[in-house]
């Protein structure tokens, strides 16, 4: 029992310490989350990238699989932007991301629908298909960078 | 015509230093990849363990995601695992994983299988569903770390 109410206690605490990402133990494992997110996404989009640009053979298959990838990622780093979580020296997160957060919210939302775009677009299945979508979901990757993320 | 030379260049070089995993431009990419897939699986996971556990009330919507994101990335790491990425002091990944590559292959693919069964499990929408195949999934992560991941 005194275990349990150990636990029950540490819960508690935790949850007025960092109470809008109840999802996550702790802003450290909140900022790891989204920057693992984001990392895997540039992965898959840079593969997508590779095609749209050239650099590698197009292959129909490869690219759906790498769109269906990105669109599943894009929807994961927004809940990992909770208050608390803009921890200074582990984030390259501007401030801006919690003082404007209705831009970063409206940015994140333009990114998921173009990312969106690009997966319908992929599974197409031919490289102009694939090239006329991939600038516009990268011009939102950048866009967001540019405003929220330190250089 | 120059850049373009270099850049071809540029990429047998990489090709021969880093035959096998040509998805990744260099190794540290490829450990960073597989533990930032391995990551944001377990942060999933954890939710649905939560639910399973009691620690948090069952959602049939949320444990339906969580899984389905958790198939999704339990897909992922294992093309990061290629020759030329067991870099010591960089990963926790035991020379076993290289050594007995056929033993591990068989891990990664018995784990993707029991998470699938998850995944189906949690689109029942039941926590008896989940918890009935909770277990076993965890029991492969689990497997799969004791034999090639340091402690």
């Amino acid at each position: 029992m005194k275990v349990v109410a150990s636990l029950v206690l540490a819960a508690s605490l935790s949850a007025v310490a960092f109470p809008a990402a109840a999802q996550f133990a702790k802003a450290e494992d909140a900022v790891k989350y989204r920057q693992s997110t984001m990392f895997v996404m540039s992965q898959h989009f840079g593969r997508l990238g590779a095609m749209a640009n050239g650099r590698v053979a197009f292959d129909a298959k490869a690219a759906a699989e790498n769109a269906a990838i990105v669109e599943t990622l894009s929807k994961l780093p927004w809940a990992a932007f909770g208050p608390g979580t803009d921890m200074e020296g582990n984030t390259k997160a501007l401030p801006a991301v919690w003082k404007d957060n209705a831009k970063f919210k409206e940015a994140s939302e333009k990114m998921m629908g173009e990312i969106a775009k690009l997966n319908t677009a992929a599974k197409a299945g031919t490289l102009d298909a694939l090239k006329a979508q991939f600038g516009n979901a990268g011009g939102t990757c950048k866009g967001c960078h540019d405003n929220f993320r330190a250089k």
